[in-house]
């Protein structure tokens, strides 16, 4: 006889949400469907030879080291490469300030752990990451948004005036996930500033920066407040997301803890995935392969561009980021982007609807595109199918 | 100026459990000492050929695949394996009632978060594996022990009695970490009893099955009771620890809210791995090499067994398991295996001190030896200096 499983949930488990996108995904799974849903790089940038060579290479050399258990805080090779990228970008960080986790979900996922309780205030962007919410849900903490523009110091202050003051704040300040926005160094000084005024922690969520498009990068905002900001950075947009590598930086106190937590959280992420990416780092590979990544990505979202301007009715509008893999649109306040998504995958297209990023329940006329993934004949393709969903849903309320 | 970071932990933080195993190997790691303290596989049974020539064949086949992001559920073709792994040894299980973790620890971390409440009895053996027990803490529940001989029903219905019912039973029936010890049918089935009887889930830990050195194999809690048991199994002692594969098979909806959970702890096990261990499954490979390991892995437990009749002083006595790495050693009472631990490393041997998988604090006089991670000619110098240090250590006494 089958058990009554909710009867034994822990109260992380009934708090736990699961990801909207995965069920949309689902339903865009069919092969007809155009999907600018996922975050999936373009398999285009998958560095196959150079893997091929480096792989062969290692298993000649080290497949002992490659097979045997690694420690918890991650293979020495491949820290000395990310401190090196971190230097050659002007930011001094130590090995010893480096946790590897296996992808930079999991790096959200010890934070929250080692520092939220239930009822914990995170602030957090509106919209912000569906997976940096899903974490902090499953430690039963509440996610309180803050919109790009206004003052985080007003928020803050009237957060610890109802005994509500954030554990730490959540930002993503380059090219954001869903909105594509990137913080100016004002903000990121403001959003410094105010944790410094209020001793709250930061955790800098960092999967996009280094694909930048143009203009000029702005400091980490690690940068700017070492000693309570947790930097987390990943290969998953820049390498090869199957291997999920992914690290944190952040002071001597903290990664001890996160440390600790590891142990019991899977132990150590896969060492034969980290010299690989060590070895290819190393070799000079990875810049020579985000060059090119770099290239692409402009070019899918200048040709995203062309073609919303092209197809898409009035009052539909867009962000234009700098970098990564997404940008962000917004429909007429009346229309509701859930309603849109049943039309859209009729006709062969879907998205991720913008709600789903809104910790306040908002947003429901935006969503998110994926610009990295499909190919440029499918980019017009989908992107006219979009724009014909839209047309259709605002036919029909005429 | 730094921040005072213990003002920033949560609870679940603040309970969490360094493992004691980490820090003794960190002192082991002088290359002067033998180590019998952690829990590595030998080197010699990683299938280094048969992985070059896979790895070269997937990356030609299926690069995209290899590298892309992959579902929470894990690799289809790497569950489809584990089914008939199942299935060929007695064990009718679905796909869809298998979710791939990072390594067996992970599966270990997500049942805990998803049914452990802070306070939350859990019932595990005297001794029982360290990396559980830290799981357990990490979410504030209560490991409460009950040795290898105790009435389960009689522990139980005490526990209940005082209000402390467990959510669940932690047992690892084969060639039990730390202890060697492997439960009978009759136990299983007592086990299983109880747990239908009071309501009670069962998590079976079942990392050492297939590495089994004579007798016959008893049938897993979870054929018994498939409804509540919660099988959790890694490769990481049969193909590669490296590579962080692990696995967890229980009823629909434990897996659905594991799933949920995983999504927020990692989003996915790298799918390369789990590609590339699928391959090695279907070519065969998998059933040769573990013939290899089990004949290697009986030859060191008998090789020690014979060392340790040729040193060890009376009043030391040790069991004798019928598989897996490791076997328990039980002092004379008066002895402390942390003093012990001391005079070895000066001995220059090491191992795991027995009290750090006693969630009752005791066991003082006991230590845990692995046995298949040295060589041959290491083992018999290891197991001399260990018996010179334990008698150093009852000359003292005298």
């Amino acid at each position: 006889m089958p058990i009554n499983i909710t009867d034994f949930l822990s109260d992380n488990a009934k708090s736990m949400r699961r990801s909207a996108i995965r069920d949309l995904l689902n339903v865009a799974n069919r092969p007809e469907i155009i999907s600018f849903g996922g975050g999936f790089p373009n398999a285009e940038t998958f560095p196959v030879d150079e893997l091929k060579q480096i792989i062969a290479e290692l298993m000649e050399e080290m497949p002992e080291k490659l097979l045997q258990y690694g420690s918890t805080e991650g293979s020495v090779a491949f820290r000395k490469q990310i401190a090196k990228r971190y230097k050659d970008a002007g930011l001094d960080v130590d090995i010893k300030n480096i946790l590897v986790t296996t992808a930079s979900q999991q790096a959200l996922d010890l934070i929250s752990r080692v520092f939220l309780n239930p009822g914990d205030t995170v602030l957090c962007g509106l919209p912000s990451y569906l997976g940096a919410l899903q974490a902090f849900y499953s430690y039963q903490a509440c996610p309180v948004g803050i919109k790009h523009d206004e003052e985080a110091e007003a928020v803050v202050s009237a957060l610890c005036a109802t005994g509500r003051k954030p554990k730490f704040i959540y930002a993503i300040p380059d090219f954001q996930n869903p909105s594509g926005v990137t913080m100016t160094l004002e903000k990121r000084q403001e959003i410094v500033d105010v944790a410094r005024k209020y001793d709250l922690l930061i955790l800098e969520d960092s999967p996009y920066k280094e694909i930048r498009f143009e203009g000029q990068a702005y400091p980490t905002m690690y940068s700017l407040a070492p000693e309570r900001v947790m930097l987390a950075g990943t290969l998953s947009k820049t390498f090869a997301p199957g291997f999920r590598l992914g690290w944190v930086v952040a002071p001597d106190q903290i990664i001890d803890r996160l440390i600790v937590a590891k142990q019991s959280a899977d132990l150590c992420t896969p060492i034969f995935n980290q010299e690989v990416a060590a070895r290819y780092m190393e070799k000079g590979y990875f810049d020579v392969n985000l060059r090119k990544t770099i290239d692409l990505y402009r070019h899918k979202r200048d040709l995203m561009h062309k073609y919303l301007s092209e197809f898409m009715p009035e009052g539909v509008t867009w962000t234009r980021p700098e970098g990564g893999l997404f940008l962000f649109i917004t429909l007429p306040e009346w229309m509701n982007a859930k309603e849109l998504f049943d039309i859209a995958i009729k006709e062969n297209v879907a998205f991720v609807i913008g709600e789903v990023f809104y910790c306040d329940g908002k947003g429901q006329n935006t969503l998110r595109l994926n610009f990295s993934y499909v190919s440029d004949e499918m980019m017009k393709e989908g992107v006219s199918r979009l724009a014909n969903a839209i047309k259709k849903m605002m036919a029909r309320k005429k």
